[in-house]
């Protein structure tokens, strides 16, 4: 088994943590000490070794791949001349791994996520494998919680089957994000789950989907692969990313696709969309408030998150905050309102203060 | 005309900006880039030059005192041995200037007050001199603007005189601090003042009382004074010190002093006695927001005070918060607790983190 894992994006809502220069996957957003793809790799213990890890990331962040995995070969870290969402990224890797594993099994995995429950995780992913093995392109469905209105959902059909209380249902359909009343519909009804953006696939597979839905993308693939282990390859890959569709593997393969699967995945997953999310992974104090990093020190207060760099952070009579506290910029916030960061983005963009971004 | 500052206390309700090391009248609190000291002693500026100022602070501060305010003679910063309240350190101060001026007026002024109208300060600071010249120990009596418990009063008596809408008023009596109700009834008797420990008087009368009310004390300060100027000096004020009552000038003095009058101050004066007190010292914006210092982003966010050293403060739907960020400490409260503040310096004492006190 392999793993892709796709680490380009550059996300805002976690800022200040997350920065243009060193983006929520390279940052340790959990006060673990350990960044989220590191946190990724780390998951796959025992089930993908290092040397079978790709990752798909832009120029700028290669070196920060390099660093923090410093066990997956450098020949593996692809580089993206600039993003082309999921599709373009997800095929690159197939081609690398196409000249030397073509029926390997390739699980693909975004870099930015907590799963708190590693094993139950693992399971899940070795279940996915064998019925990728089968030919299936397999989806890990994260057992919704509530009815969020922020992820696509996934809806099963028939059983394939189960085995030790592992089940793999054929997919009826992928839906996008549902409007309040449809996501709460789909709780009621059952058979929903998340897509939370995991996919198991043999390799062979997910290049004949992506050459049936989209030629143009798969010759282009092709072109790049001619050229690797060439000295004009970093030149054919600039040349084809330019033209390269910007799509996402849902759209451009997923949902369309023949023999989809998808595995059930209860292990505590979280996409940490924003600093709130923090609760949810973390352990919460007898007064509700979770301490991600940092001495604290509280007088009645209540139900805050604290992400503190170094400092001392005392806090007196405050409830439902959000304090994230790093080296040049302090963050603080109200929990029900944390998605507004993007504005604060938007607003020091708007000033040109792009050293704070 | 002399003035003699009174730095020597170590506050902790301002806390993390007051430290052991630096007590709030050596620190910028009201962020316009000057200390509390330097603060005074320029408001003197045009009426008692640095050369005729004194100022009595501990020994861990005269190397502050000396370096913030260097137009002041090193010889007038009075080091005390240990705190012994106001009347020892105004005795101290009476002791120096009795040898060159013993008919000299003094002015007695904290350090650490705010003042925001100098010229109104300066007029009132005049009229005092004046009426101390004819004997009086005169106060300023600061005009109350609600039913302070927190502050003793002055009541007035009969008018002494009225020159330029500047009445001086004898002194019927000083009252500690007062229950609720009494305060209220102040407020609707009119005749009464907060007492904010600001004082002038000439030397001679200031010692006179001394000797008369505490002679201990007096015939301590005279040992003192006999030894200035020889190779003892330094020992004979620690000897002397060390049996020195540790008393206000207030309950020493001026509650039983003859010839006491008050002289009424609306030059909006503010002792800044807890974080939220910066309030009334500072511009709001239109959301009621006070920034003493720092770069502050605002979403949605109202009615907050925030003091920050250097970095970036991005709220985001807060209210009422206090926010002072330094370099080792970040403090987040809510305004109407702030006194609070003295209890985290407990918890820290207890903790052995006397570097953060």
């Amino acid at each position: 088994m392999y793993a892709t894992i796709l680490a380009g994006g550059v996300g805002t809502r976690l800022w200040p943590r997350s920065r243009q220069d060193r983006p929520k996957q390279f940052a340790d957003i959990t006060g673990d000490g350990v960044t989220m793809i590191q946190d990724t790799a780390r998951r796959l213990a025992g089930l993908v070794p290092e040397e079978r890890i790709y990752i798909v990331t832009g120029a700028a962040y290669a070196g920060l791949a390099i660093e923090q995995l410093p066990g997956v070969p450098a020949s593996q870290i692809l580089v993206e001349p600039t993003g082309r969402n999921t599709a373009p990224a997800i095929g690159l890797a197939c081609m690398h791994l196409q000249r030397s594993d073509p029926t390997g099994v390739l699980a693909i995995l975004p870099a930015d996520h907590v799963i708190l429950d590693g094993a139950g995780f693992r399971a899940a992913l070795r279940r996915a494998a064998q019925v990728a093995a089968n030919g299936y392109l397999v989806t890990l469905g994260i057992e919704p919680t509530f009815a969020h209105t922020g992820y696509g959902y996934i809806k099963r059909s028939q059983l394939i089957d189960d085995v030790d209380h592992l089940p793999a249902f054929h997919v009826e359909r992928f839906l996008e994000k549902p409007t309040r009343t449809l996501a709460e519909s789909f709780l009621v009804e059952g058979g929903y789950y998340w897509n939370g953006g995991i996919f198991v696939s043999r390799v062979d597979r997910m290049l004949a989907e992506i050459e049936r839905q989209t030629p143009e993308m798969y010759a282009r693939l092709q072109t790049i692969a001619a050229a690797l282990d060439t000295p004009a390859a970093a030149d054919v890959l600039a040349a084809e990313w330019r033209h390269m569709p910007s799509i996402s593997i849902d759209y451009a393969v997923m949902e369309h696709a023949e023999r989809v699967a998808v595995v059930p995945l209860q292990a505590g997953w979280n996409d940490v969309g924003s600093w709130d999310a923090l609760e949810t992974v973390l352990e919460q104090d007898e007064r509700g408030n979770s301490i991600a990093k940092g001495e604290v020190l509280l007088l009645d207060s209540h139900n805050n998150i604290v992400y503190s760099d170094k400092r001392l952070v005392a806090l007196i009579n405050v409830s439902n905050l959000v304090v994230v506290d790093t080296g040049d910029t302090l963050l603080i916030g109200d929990k029900a309102n944390m998605q507004r960061v993007k504005e604060v983005v938007e607003k020091l963009r708007a000033q040109g203060r792009t050293e704070l971004l």
